[in-house]
């Protein structure tokens, strides 16, 4: 349809009103064929049934990670409550990013940064939180990394008056102390990890006091005091089948901007970590080529630095470090893998949301790994065209969105670029030590 | 006109057509009977030139500081373009902050944070770069302290093509990389003042090597290298007239969607350091006053560390530390005041806009100064209800916001409060040192 548009038909930017926001996630599972490979408990090699998962999560959320036949799921009114907040996130034309790298590509951006947890995580938080409160939870755990995710959740639990532990590891407990700092402005109750608070806290601590921590340790921490503790229970950011349900939002409302408009897009992009943004943003495009309504091009962008679907294997693996948590199937680069010391790109995870790692493994998707260096040269280039600061991550799909759009130069003559979107997931705010180095040639 | 609307009467949020931005900035001069004193040349005691002005500033803007009587200055097409980036920017209501604090009061914000620079401040450095390009320069010269305008301005350098130098104090250069790195992400010069690269920097540095810096040594420098650089020039981002000019797209897109809803609001309120949002929110509305339209209350939130509207004397005084600039006739604490060391909570220029001290000097706006726990105890509450972090500077009005609503408590019966409207001039992200120390009970 695009064909019969004119350059000037391709609006700037797409905002929807509040009541164009989609009032039901879209659960990619009831349109697949072949189901992703259920999470299986690692002491008794069975499917985990709903019972153990409701030991670690809400009732709702361990229904959700087992639906695989509801194709809608209604948006509690509470949550779209908060969604109204910052949602709708905008649909942006990144006409100055076309011209800086000389494409006759019309990109498309949705931009997840506009709020102050800083990108996506929070479609799920809010969603993660209300449903503790309404089963009676009082407060909840999790660990963080990067920290978007416990600012997300730290926003979400105020909202929703839970109380909310967040381990954080030691290391960055102390080198990110302005996310550990936005995270308690929020309530949040911020621990370095490994603490004296929990039995595997103590246990490391008393072979070395000078443990600086890591993510493995972090969730053996939060997975304890959740199990531990009345009323209490323990949420994670991504991979799971229900984070990938709520980051449907994302998805749905580009959708609904882009058929507003009369636009179709030819190539739809995405950086991969644990699978959150990329499977909430694809998911609803995918159902259209599975149900055989449309065709994209489909392209995840990972790290080099772990590079789980370019490079990992696809298998049954524990979701964390600690191998506290079911195990799933996915691509994976083994749990107990660690980014090289060097690393500074964000999407450090080892594995793949096993939905997007069925979707890999059938084919609909390509996936390319970028190195560092190239993804703040993209990030820098966006930057200065549009205005906007990228996170490392989102970065990861800028470098892929260039690569894509550099095939087909700007010209005067012909106009007939393909139509490419891309969701920037969140800003760089908190990320300036990864930049510095890059603007002092050390990445 | 309130009195005849039910409270589901009053939006939650409003959000412009791109074509609902005014095209034309307000020139307040023109409606002021008595107009704000002139610059004066300190060499001479006469009021400044156009011809000395345009040593110093671009021509336009030099005509703009100087011109008294165009109400409506049409917004160039290349800035409006740049604006629609950006803008218009959200009037939100805070319906959640008012169950916070328990209030009766409709009270709504401008946001003007939902920009990389993250703050107003890009409104004017927009501008300033594209009056500078216009006019065949190639380069500009500024400082920074807190690292706003320097951020806004080395935006709005590299979309106008134009090379940039900012002198930023060498303390903060070295406690403030963040703000540092996002410059030069944005292809801003930052160089640590004092520096040896002027003569100024040269001999504090000979006399001692270790000198932290000042932003009285910092304008020094970037005065000096505009004015032995050829095609440079030196640019502010407060207290000058032209400036607050620029900022009028702030209270005309504010008055645009009031209006747009019917409502009209009772109390106005922004927080003051040099005026630049301040004046730039209030001018449309003073407008209304003083032509005898409406009447509203007028409210200026300033710092108990720099109280010079409620402290300082109405005087004519140098504009910057080093008494390079004109003087200008305002409210001051003297050019050489320096805040109390603790002080963490912005708002630290000693003087205030000329225009907004003669509107103050004639009772037209009402003044109170906080204390900075103060300030970050209510800029905690916004954000934990409205889920957005507030810069410091930008938290004086949300105490006095505070202070005003709580004068009608909230009332099942009672839904007759005032509204208030207030400029949440920008966001937080890069003061998570000061909000750290407010949460570890420092401040």
């Amino acid at each position: 349809m695009n064909k019969m548009k004119t350059t000037n038909e391709f609006p700037d930017k797409i905002y929807l009103t509040a009541d164009e926001i989609p009032k039901a996630w879209y659960n990619l599972r009831a349109d697949m064929d072949k189901k992703p490979a259920p999470l299986i408990n690692p002491a008794t090699g069975d499917p985990v049934t709903l019972e153990e998962l409701t030991c670690i999560f809400t009732e709702e959320g361990a229904k959700q990670e087992l639906d695989e036949t509801t194709k809608f799921i209604p948006i509690p009114e509470e949550i779209q409550n908060q969604y109204r907040k910052f949602r709708p996130a905008p649909l942006v034309r990144a006409a100055d990013f076309e011209k800086a790298i000389g494409t006759s590509a019309k990109i498309y951006y949705k931009f997840e940064g506009n709020n102050t947890s800083g990108s996506h995580k929070l479609n799920s938080a809010i969603a993660q939180a209300y449903y503790a409160k309404k089963e009676g939870l009082t407060h909840l755990t999790t660990e963080t990394g990067a920290g978007q995710w416990g600012t997300a959740l730290a926003m979400s639990c105020e909202k929703m008056g839970l109380d909310l532990t967040v381990y954080m590891v030691k290391c960055s407990y102390e080198q990110k102390p302005f996310r550990r700092e936005i995270m308690k402005t929020f309530g949040g109750r911020v621990v370095p990890s490994p603490s004296m608070e929990t039995e595997a806290g103590k246990k490391i601590l008393s072979e070395n006091p000078d443990n600086p921590g890591s993510l493995g340790v972090a969730i053996s921490e939060a997975v304890e005091t959740a199990v531990t503790t009345p009323s209490t229970k323990y949420v994670l950011g991504s991979v799971l089948n229900q984070v990938l349900l709520h980051q449907t939002i994302i998805g749905l409302e580009t959708q609904v901007a882009m058929k507003k408009y009369g636009i179709k897009p030819d190539v739809i992009v995405g950086c991969a970590g644990g699978g959150s943004n990329l499977g909430g943003f694809m998911a609803p495009f995918l159902g259209e080529q599975l149900r055989g309504e449309e065709h994209y091009k489909f392209i995840a962008a990972e790290s080099a630095s772990c590079p789980s679907l370019t490079k990992g294997e696809f298998k049954y693996d524990y979701c964390d470090t600690g191998r506290v948590t079911p195990m799933a199937k996915m691509y994976t680069m083994g749990y107990d893998y660690i980014p090289p010391s060097n690393h500074a790109g964000g999407l450090r995870y080892h594995g793949m949301s096993p939905i997007l790692s069925e979707i890999y493994h059938q084919g609909l998707m390509e996936a390319y790994a970028y190195e560092q260096h190239d993804v703040f040269e993209a990030n820098t280039i966006f930057a200065r065209a549009e205005g906007i600061l990228p996170a490392p991550e989102s970065g990861h799909a800028i470098k892929a969105v260039i690569d894509e759009a550099t095939k087909f130069p700007a010209s005067k003559t012909d106009t007939t670029g393909p139509v490419i979107v891309f969701c920037l997931s969140g800003t760089g705010f908190f990320d300036m030590v990864a930049y510095g180095k890059y603007n002092n040639g050390e990445l």
